[in-house]
């Protein structure tokens, strides 16, 4: 009966089997798939002081990875206050290295020295004539392994309440970004990035383990989306999802709501915070992903012949990831 | 710089603009679109009486019209224990109407009268040899103006806490369900069909104000996921979504969670209730539609280049609704 259905065709391309985890433990004399680890969300207090929040973050890091974190995630914007007239002064420029990117530069040094996988949050990024809201991937070798620009910026108007326009500033990402890392495949999304039930679809259908969402949420979006978002990408994709707000600081001109949380594939959040500076450790098995889908096998059940999901990306690659 | 992006093609074909309510009222000289009206969501006990149920849901759908309601809705399965040996026996010929359908004749009798719209939940159909979980929607002059067969048959397997094979008696519907009624454009989805945000979706992108789901959620999914589908559908397309559920027999064999719920397009609940037998009465008011939109146009940041949803039908109909 399923076939006629071709619940495969609900994506185009066909989606992709979830991938072994790349890391493994030697037990005894043999190696083990490592399906759990921890996470650390570093749900960092930003402030003008561009040297400051750096040391600072680094500190973080280097205690969620003393309380067992094997992957770390930042905050959207943690190098600079969050507006317009902030993201050019504090942008940096990441393809230079180096002294052009102490921000990154740190990431590098600490993932390295650590042995740990960063998702580093976002910074204001300058390349050329344009600047973008982006997200640096470190690996467990210290090396830069994706850069995530991005796609939806953060333009809203709401009267009397919030209007900003990120577009004024950043220029958008062109493209989804998922990489394997030692600890699963990771789709990257920053904050408005979630409102995009689509990105998240594209990336389960790449394989995705887990998506880590840096994001800034304010004190309109925060109370009425900010969990929902989170728990239905993860419900609806049966996966992982990992977000990392700023701190908040109610002096700032943009008020972040906070509220780092990690939502398990069932939709269920298993570690949360308020919105002061935290570091949230928490186990994440993706062992329960293959249950899950299992269980309740909304792949098979998709109506390929009623509607199909296009990544436009994996479709000119010819099924790169 | 959007147009590079091509939101339109983040649909295929492009999205429909959301039509003027049909409803129109005199008001003077002058006569005003209607763009407030209060839903009834009857969330009726259902008992192995299908004469009694009958009776029952009529009175329920008079009351939600005494109060005021010129849409009503009904549970999934309204009419008939839900079980797989029961819907053989409580089936009925939709299609051959009068005696072969005492329960739609009655829905067809009351819209009638009473000059409403009505979501008739789901019953049983017999077609032939095969049996579908059928949404009838009567307008107000009393006629069946569209019949939704459900297309996402709800087949879970939960070792331990349940095991339940619809399609072991059902066969799934073979198209998505829209249609205009003198209270705006209604998408139609049965239970396990809210799974499926690609439904939600094509419903948005034909223009639907309103996406209303009967559906019996169990004692392990409506307190896992009820609630947070119909919110996430509701935010994340900016329309109404309205749910009517049975209500709880703690004696059947499958015990429904109840819950019926009307959520507003900021994905904020409006008006829900508990598990016992309740009316629900609640504004609905289309205006703030375009407003939420305006607001946060995510139509407008949707990234065509990247990813499109395909909606399979539309296409192969030349744009039809």
């Amino acid at each position: 009966m399923a076939s006629a259905f071709r619940p495969q065709q609900a994506r185009i391309p066909p989606a992709l089997a979830i991938p072994i985890p790349l890391l493994t433990k030697a037990i005894g004399n043999l190696f083990c798939f490592i399906y759990r680890f921890k996470i650390g969300l570093c749900q960092l207090a930003v402030t003008p002081d561009k040297e400051r929040n750096i040391k600072h973050a680094r500190k973080a890091i280097k205690e969620a990875a003393q309380k067992g974190a094997q992957l770390v995630v930042l905050p959207e914007i943690w190098n600079s206050p969050y507006s317009n007239d902030s993201f050019p002064v504090y942008a940096e420029d990441i393809d230079a290295g180096h002294d052009a990117s102490p921000s990154t530069a740190m990431l590098a040094e600490v993932s390295g020295q650590l042995k740990i996988t960063i998702v580093g949050g976002s910074i204001p990024e300058r390349c050329g004539d344009k600047l973008y809201n982006t997200c640096c991937i470190f690996g467990t070798d210290g090396k830069l392994k994706a850069k995530h620009r991005k796609i939806h910026l953060f333009d809203i108007d709401i009267p009397g309440k919030l209007t900003f326009m990120e577009s004024k500033t950043f220029t958008s990402g062109e493209t989804p970004t998922i990489v394997d890392t030692d600890v699963g495949r990771i789709g990257i999304g920053i904050c408005h990035d979630i409102c995009f039930e689509e990105l998240a679809m594209i990336y389960a259908s790449r394989g995705a383990h887990l998506i880590c969402y840096p994001g800034a949420f304010n004190m309109t979006s925060g109370p009425s989306h900010w969990e929902l978002l989170q728990r239905s990408r993860a419900a609806d994709n049966q996966l992982y999802v990992a977000t990392c707000s700023p701190a908040r600081d109610a002096g700032a001109g943009y008020i972040a709501w906070g509220h780092s949380t990690l939502v398990g594939p069932f939709g269920d959040v298993i570690a949360t915070t308020e919105h002061d500076e935290d570091i949230i450790i928490a186990e994440i098995d993706y062992s329960i992903l293959e249950q899950r889908r299992t269980r309740i096998p909304l792949a098979k059940q998709r109506r390929g012949d009623l509607y199909r999901l296009v990544d436009i990306r994996r479709l000119d690659a010819h099924c790169r990831l």
